[in-house]
């Protein structure tokens, strides 16, 4: 049963075929019988800012730069007015280097910590909440129609997911056209690459929605929020916090879409309500898509 | 369709109804409708080691020692002979402090990162790996008819997954029994709560198996490793990195468990393959477990 699909409309589509993203594991199923499997890879990549070694991410390994660049600005310690003067990335040493010009206001801040109560490990998560004072993101109206196509057009794109599981995938949109499609072994690693891309390619953030495989914690709907996206959706479930903080910051959430099933969790005043659920194909039950409940 | 569950052999089982660990959240559906929701809770809890802070976790909140005390044992910054004092949990300031009799080795090596390349944020995997040197798991036997009884036990536990969705849960068993179910917003937690258990109550690994409904990533099996647990099981994928680890440590590693189907991907020869596979009841499509691909 084969589909033609188009995804011409995509600038940045995953490429389940690339080498290096996965590799074939032989395995046993119930009966013994040997079975080939193709799996997808993960990789350490320790990020750099400047001098300071910052985390070792566990990664598919695609886009080394993008997610350097989108896990330091989504976790407020590259800053806006940083200016960045390059990203190094070493294939062998599984590093990749951040260098602005100057010392960042994070490194800064760093080397207190440690002279007082040691280590930066644990002020991660402050500095996210830090980051997010002062966002405000834009009053957009959002139409139920777009948000059925694209969940229709993003299941339907061939991706490591479909090919090898074990992977979530987030995606940015327009719309109702999926722009750039990231898969990564971690669902935090899928967005901050999408930050990192629209950090390097200047891409406005007010008139887009950024669409996931993965569940809405709250750190999901604070790098949304820090990346000035206004939309939010996915398949899966959520947090409690996770609806807190998007009604505090004005993000319009939608969870558990699946066919034409959704819940809007926050900014249910900015639906449009323009499309017809029951004229929505319900997903099959043997949908390759499954996503956490 | 109300069903009557034994669950008394469990010596810890989900507590879906406790009070902080799910709240009422109101959404609307497609059709515009008002919906009751309950979702689950997701708390920050800073982890001390002495006076270093280490961590901060995103977690439900039950059992924060254990977490505390798995989270730290698993990553390798508390050694088996390190003589744990006490541990302090402070639910207002949501901190959780181990205590050691003297400064543990890692405090030590953290003083010392500190003063050359900077935190110890990106040591933390190095450590994993490094914990990992010398583990040998014992060469114990599983029979498939016991990993088919699990699977169907763990499945039909109240839970706060089947309750609320959005959590990930992870069961330590012996032979057909579960014995300890912890659930928690990542996965990682809920291995880290069971270690906790573990090294509190003294209980041997040599004869355990771990059921997880998350992804066989690197980290799960490190961690299952520096528990001396033998077998790891799930309904969800793997990645590469996953199954190569397990291989070389001498972990049974059991994937994409549902129903009758599973994979073996390390220590086939200590598979018994007591059951036969089409005896066993196939999951319905619409069963409450999803679990990703």
């Amino acid at each position: 049963m084969a589909r033609t699909l188009d995804i011409s409309g995509y600038l940045i589509a995953p490429d389940p075929g690339a080498r290096r993203l996965s590799r074939a594991v032989i395995g046993t199923d119930q009966n013994g019988a040997a079975i080939d499997l193709n799996v997808v890879e993960e990789r350490p990549l320790t990020i750099f800012l400047n001098a300071q070694e910052i985390v070792t991410a566990m990664t598919i390994g695609d886009y080394p730069a993008y997610l350097a660049l989108g896990f330091l600005r989504n976790q407020g310690m590259l800053r806006a007015d940083d200016v960045i003067k390059g990203v190094d990335y070493d294939e062998e040493l599984e590093t990749v280097i951040v260098r602005t010009e100057g010392q960042t206001t994070y490194e800064d801040k760093l080397k207190k910590k440690t002279r007082t109560s040691g280590c930066a490990v644990g002020t991660v998560f402050g500095d996210m909440m830090e980051g997010l004072q002062g966002v405000t993101l834009p009053d957009v109206q959002v139409r139920t129609s777009d948000l059925y196509a694209l969940a229709a057009k993003i299941n339907r794109t061939p991706s490591l997911y479909l090919q090898a599981g074990a992977i979530h995938g987030t995606v940015l949109c327009q719309a109702d056209r999926p722009l750039v499609y990231m898969e990564d072994v971690g669902r935090h690693n899928a967005v901050d690459k999408i930050a990192g891309w629209m950090l390097s390619e200047r891409i406005t953030a007010a008139d887009k929605t950024l669409y996931t495989t993965g569940r809405l914690t709250s750190e999901m709907v604070i790098k949304t929020a820090m990346m000035g996206i206004p939309v939010l959706a996915s398949r899966s479930g959520f947090t409690a916090w996770g609806v807190e903080i998007a009604q505090q910051v004005g993000l319009t959430l939608i969870g558990r879409m699946k066919g034409q099933r959704f819940v809007c969790l926050s900014g249910e005043d900015r639906l449009i309500r323009d499309a017809d659920p029951s004229k929505i194909a319900d997903e099959p039950d043997k949908s390759g898509r499954k996503g956490a409940k």
